[in-house]
């Protein structure tokens, strides 16, 4: 058996917690295997509790009525996904779902355990506030991007973020995924590529686009 | 003295709360008036803590680095301004700033009350995760609707946003207000309004809107 993350590793409060609390979670956890192409939420309105990503890689997004997608952040080993528990949340009217990028594997605590905890223990309440805190700082960092940022920088951006994930300078996507990720429309992504192509930033193949100056990219992406 | 909400009013759980947390928050809490054109945030690098709102109005938006504005959500009587709190939140790295649109009067509990009674009591710390669920509900609308609405409806949800405010059909607003509003440029909302101008919905005048069919209005902000 190989060494893996343990339930307990995930909360640095653990040895601060009263030993009931760790007994409940050490007993009710589960471990689910996810698939990739999943999506948790939305019309599958089951409500997962809190999950603990062992490994894999997850994608948090929100969908329009019409259909239209906008990518929130993602989730990574160590993560821990938040908003599968929204049906222990009172006052939350919105829905953010995840798409399964790749197999992952998580750790699930039940919503009734979670609940349970969570009223009774201090640390778990203001650990739920941290992760609550972080989770509304990336989604503001996103909109900002939207909202904000010319679409040249936020596509550097994006073709940056996704050559660290892809850990590759040829990136396996498409412009209708950029457009998901941009939160913007396919037509103006495939315009702005074309533009960092003549810069020879870029350059552009069949579902795939190559990086040829990470550094010029870089720069457009942090420029202000 | 007239009858004024107390500071207990504002926590539900208060009764549930150690005698010494009751305690501290009332010796320390303080009672500030705010004028009309008031920041909180921003530059004014100034932790207030935990504001309760006795009166008045407050607006909340972020601003661009080219400052460029973005209104979130308003706060009324018996509402809290957590995010003036944000020196007690550890993961927090965005910004919400507050500008006081009318007279306000507020209890402020320090930065420091805050924290201690947080990390001690778990209703605090509970209160404290729901009111950031209610925070977070309010701006993921209005980015969905930044995002996901078409102009006019946005638009429409504005005018009728405002009337609800003004308790008049005649709004004291420019077209500089409502972009900022609805986070858009003052062209667009000056093409716009000038469409529903032309369907017979308002009528323009310097520095102000008439509702003319308000039902109209509403269904066009509701439409999907």
């Amino acid at each position: 058996m190989k060494n893996e993350l343990a339930v307990s590793s995930f909360f640095p409060f653990w040895e601060k917690m009263e030993q009931r609390h760790r007994e409940l979670i050490e007993s009710r956890t589960n471990r689910l295997e996810l698939s990739p192409g999943r999506i948790i939420g939305g019309d599958d309105k089951s409500c997962l509790g809190l999950l603990l990503v062992i490994n894999g890689r997850l994608k948090a997004f929100i969908l329009s009525n019409q259909g239209r997608e906008v990518s929130l952040y993602r989730l990574f080993e160590r993560d821990n996904c938040l908003f599968t528990a929204s049906c222990t949340m009172n006052n939350m009217n919105f829905e953010i779902q995840f798409e399964v990028e790749k197999k992952t594997s998580v750790y699930q605590i039940p919503p009734d355990v979670l609940e349970e905890v969570q009223s009774e223990s201090v640390e778990m309440a203001q650990y739920i506030v941290n992760l609550m805190t972080s989770r509304f700082s990336e989604v503001m960092w996103t909109i900002e991007q939207i909202l904000f940022k010319s679409l040249d920088a936020r596509l550097a951006a994006a073709l940056i973020e996704q050559q660290a994930i892809d850990e590759s300078d040829e990136l396996i996507i498409t412009h209708d995924m950029l457009a998901r990720q941009m939160g913007s429309a396919r037509e103006v992504v495939t315009r702005t590529l074309n533009y960092l192509k003549s810069e020879g930033l870029v350059e552009i193949g069949r579902g795939k686009i190559k990086i040829l100056d990470y550094n010029a990219l870089y720069d457009m992406a942090n420029r202000d």
